[in-house]
């Protein structure tokens, strides 16, 4: 049975273990990359010793099934009891939260037999595993993904093709490491409805659980980046015939569930890493925007307006209004942020716990919408607080003696990977709001409004400015569709996340506001300053947007690329 | 005598020496940093031939009186030819621009022995120069400068103290290093109006111009900066006793001009950094959108919207509307921002060179206002455009193979040296607006209006959209300053600056539009689209912002930080 004291001890492990073990070698990682030398990849130690150390306190296994040795935790606080590692080294991270997106797939679509050889070794922290879905020609465009698989009887398969940007494809962290590939079978239909899952471990499994041979997964090369370096991102051949263990005949695969669901299963796990994605964004923001706060109070520069006499001492720059709205819009950006993912979060436990059916399916239709600016919010907004961070150190911020531009960096990724910002917002558009008859943004419309009836003085006004823009949005979406015209519904589609996404937010912060009611205390009065910020310096910016996409201005689909 | 082919003779020839001394190692020196082994600072060898290669080609000398051996090139001309370095290598450009920075500054202010021993070797490219204002306790606020200089009889002083963040303090690419110096003598005022300017050599310079004793000044450190790496930066130490020519007295400084003037002069180098550091991020965004705009015509990803067969060609992602909003939004701010740049360069010009003295009176009044703009604006947006070619390039934008996340990173310093947009802000709405009683902004909203006048066809409405604004904002100067409440007024500064700064963009757009006229081809074409995108996704972004320094919110000024 868990109870607040069981999470609170959770979470306090987890901050205990992030900053014993993580923490200390964020910024080594972030110099000593890891490098391959044409045999083998080196990495700094602690990188090892951290994911041990984390496997080790039970937290891999958190919200995994007791049958696989797990405690079941809610989501919600695995979610949060692991934004304390993101926030603390990402780059490590990274390798523990594809190791668990990996083992809840395969948990749920795979064999029996498949469990018992690849999840519970993962559950126990002894083999790693990664998603493998982009190749150098499909990258956005999974449709175009071209490795082969080939039946060899039974549900083994051999694999051919290349697999780029694979984080953790390939080191010596762990026992073993379980790929799960995106590839084509023959005869299969074309697009991403021909698309099978396959595992394809690094090395073979023997009957008795013990390491087999090299299976044929060859590293061809790792990618240097900007951030996240931490993170080994690798380019993975698959059947090139470096190792063959049944002759030249590609890499040995097994196929999960179905043939020609791959991409339905492939997105049980990027939903959850997008979630994932989206607190490692929201987490990385936080950190910095606490950093910057600790600075903006230690560090002395200039005086007070108005007193302006070099006699006087100089002031912390917390004092300045630039710096203020600098650390107000950061504030208000990461802690609403972490609201709407830990909101998903619950959702997903709603999805799987809730009483009945009804509310379990309106759960995950709720999070199906969410999901795209759950991903996509964060990764702009609190990237956007790192930038602020090294705003408000300022030189020192650029140095790298201070931890603010790694940040940035290691955040700067988030609008790219698990889909880009762009496709998560034909997602949401194209997609999500429109599916079920527009289910989904019922339900989204009929939850914000549910929050602003709940609302009380003094914060009836800013619900209703709340109000009024979500009405404008559902206006907005009828609209775009309301001649089915995909192209020019679709030319702003951008505009459309940043509308839903700042007026999720928005909620997320009314929400935030009920739960502070009239209590008192500075932690109280923080979330009503940063919540007054939102609404009044941040919300208003959409109108122009909301305006902009009334126009069904499609200057963007009609202009000559020439032009450019 | 100047004509167009001499122009054009120096444009191509910078963009020839920039091609090939320049871009080659842009990339080698963002890997292969400066570094101080304690006695000497490494650095790799491209970095000293380009810059030969930039002084023996004239560039250097290129704006200089021709008595020292100038051309006296127009600033326009040479702004626009540099901006071809600040391109293809800012890390290696910077040297050359403090290099001339700091002879212009001396020519005005030096006496004529000052000029002949420091200007004269700076123009023939044999020594490099320096400013040194910040200090570790004095960044944004130079009244707390505390390096002092003694007087030792005549024009010679002594001076002791640490002076932080010096671009180029310490290498061996010259023969000598000139270092302006901000200090202050005994008895001088307080603040600001106490600061005196000194000539500091690293080595002192014997009469007959050959290279003499090491003056006492040291490295102490350097640096290590998110980007802007081929730029060494340094910590530097007067008069700490290493090298004591004259006994351990301090470093040998020389006064320039009159004591107590010293920031006065500084901002004359300054202003003119000002404009270079706005050129510079101009240059880095638009050599960023350029790479964007390639990788887009060869990138094959996706299909068309409405013909996704998947047996059809992928197509170039020039094709998606978000790729092509991106690329507009790029090229909308960094040819809006190179377009403001020049002109600021032209009133450089103007105001030296113009006809009578109220025109020259005139083009500085307008200098001035525009100078935080022009730092500022490019900083902020065309960084974006560096952010938007990353998310273009996808995967490819975040890994160390494309040179497009090098250029965001060295961008990211332009939104805090030569002072911060912060201190922009102030100085734009504290400063520049309400000097003269306003005459400043008077100037420039009659310069605007002049352009909206002159507009025609299909070009009316957009000049009405900027008049309309333009009287917005002049009525947001008039109410934040009416009850002359400082702390008030300045409480959303930021607030102004990014209103004036789209205002002002927006001008240079009308500008653009009216001197294409009808003219065809895809260039003009390029610039109508360009100028349309700015007018409809971008100026309107500033409505919110009006609105909210028109409710004169103090919120920022009001809070406790302890709330935060």
């Amino acid at each position: 049975m868990h109870s607040q004291e069981t999470f609170n001890a959770v979470l306090t492990l987890a901050e205990k273990i992030a900053e014993e073990y993580f923490a200390p070698h964020n910024a080594k990682s972030d110099r000593e990359e890891p490098e391959f030398d044409g045999a083998r990849v080196h990495m700094i130690g602690e990188i090892s010793a951290a994911l041990q150390a984390f496997s080790n306190s039970g937290m891999l296994a958190g919200a995994m099934d007791e049958s696989l040795g797990g405690v079941q935790l809610p989501r919600v606080i695995q979610s949060a009891s692991f934004a304390w590692f993101q926030a603390a080294n990402i780059g490590t991270a990274n390798y523990a939260l594809l190791t668990m997106a990996n083992a809840n797939l395969l948990q749920k679509y795979g064999t029996e037999e498949q469990i018992q050889t690849f999840v519970r070794p993962m559950v126990e922290g002894r083999f790693f595993g990664t998603m493998c879905l982009s190749e150098p020609q499909a990258g956005s465009s999974l449709a175009d993904i071209s490795t082969r698989a080939e039946s060899v009887g039974t549900d083994e398969y051999r694999l051919r093709g290349s697999k780029m940007w694979i984080s953790g494809g390939e080191h010596d962290l762990s026992e073993n490491i379980i790929h799960l590939v995106l590839a084509r079978t023959p005869n299969s239909p074309l697009g991403v409805k021909g698309l099978s899952l396959f595992i394809v471990p690094k090395f073979l499994v023997n009957e008795d659980g013990s390491i087999g041979e090299h299976n044929d997964v060859v590293l061809s090369g790792i990618n240097h980046k900007m951030g996240n370096k931490g993170t080994i991102n690798t380019f993975l051949s698959f059947g090139d015939g470096r190792f063959s263990p049944f002759g030249n005949s590609g890499a040995v695969g097994y196929l999960v569930g179905e043939l020609n669901h791959g991409l339905e299963y492939m997105f049980h796990m990027m939903n959850e890493a997008r979630i994932g994605v989206g607190t490692g964004a929201v987490a990385l923001g936080y950190t910095g925007y606490l950093h910057a706060l600790d600075y903006s109070r230690s560090r002395l520069q200039g005086r007070r307006v108005g007193s302006k006499s070099v006699e006087s001492q100089q002031v912390p720059i917390v004092n300045h209004s630039d710096v203020r709205r600098m650390l107000l819009a950061s504030k208000s950006y990461v802690e609403g942020g972490l609201a709407l993912e830990l909101y998903c979060a619950r959702l997903i436990d709603e999805s799987e716990t809730a009483g009945n059916e009804d509310d379990r399916t309106n759960a995950l239709l709720l999070l199906d919408v969410l999901t795209p600016i759950a991903k996509s919010w964060p990764s702009q907004w609190c990237l956007a607080a790192n930038d602020l961070a090294i705003q408000i150190h300022g030189g020192y911020g650029y140095s790298c003696e201070f931890p603010v531009e790694q940040f940035y960096r290691d955040n700067r990724l988030n609008m790219i990977h698990e889909g880009t910002n762009g496709i998560q917002a034909l997602d949401l558009l194209g997609r999500k709001v429109r599916m079920n008859d527009g289910a989904g943004l019922k339900m989204l419309e009929s939850e914000i409004r549910k929050t602003i009836a709940k609302s009380l003085e003094p914060d009836v006004q800013i619900a209703r400015q709340l109000e009024n823009l979500l009405q404008q949005a559902i206006r907005v979406t009828r609209k775009l569709w309301e001649d089915g015209n995909e192209q020019r519904a679709l030319a702003n589609a951008n505009l459309y996340l940043d509308v839903l996404g700042h007026i999720t937010i928005a909620w997320m912060w009314l929400e935030q506001l009920i739960a502070v009611g009239d209590k008192s205390g500075v932690f109280y009065d923080g979330k009503r300053i940063a919540a007054r910020f939102f609404f009044s310096f941040e919300l208003p910016l959409i109108q122009p947007k909301i305006d902009l996409l009334l126009t069904m201005d499609t200057l963007l689909v009609d202009m000559d690329e020439s032009w450019l």
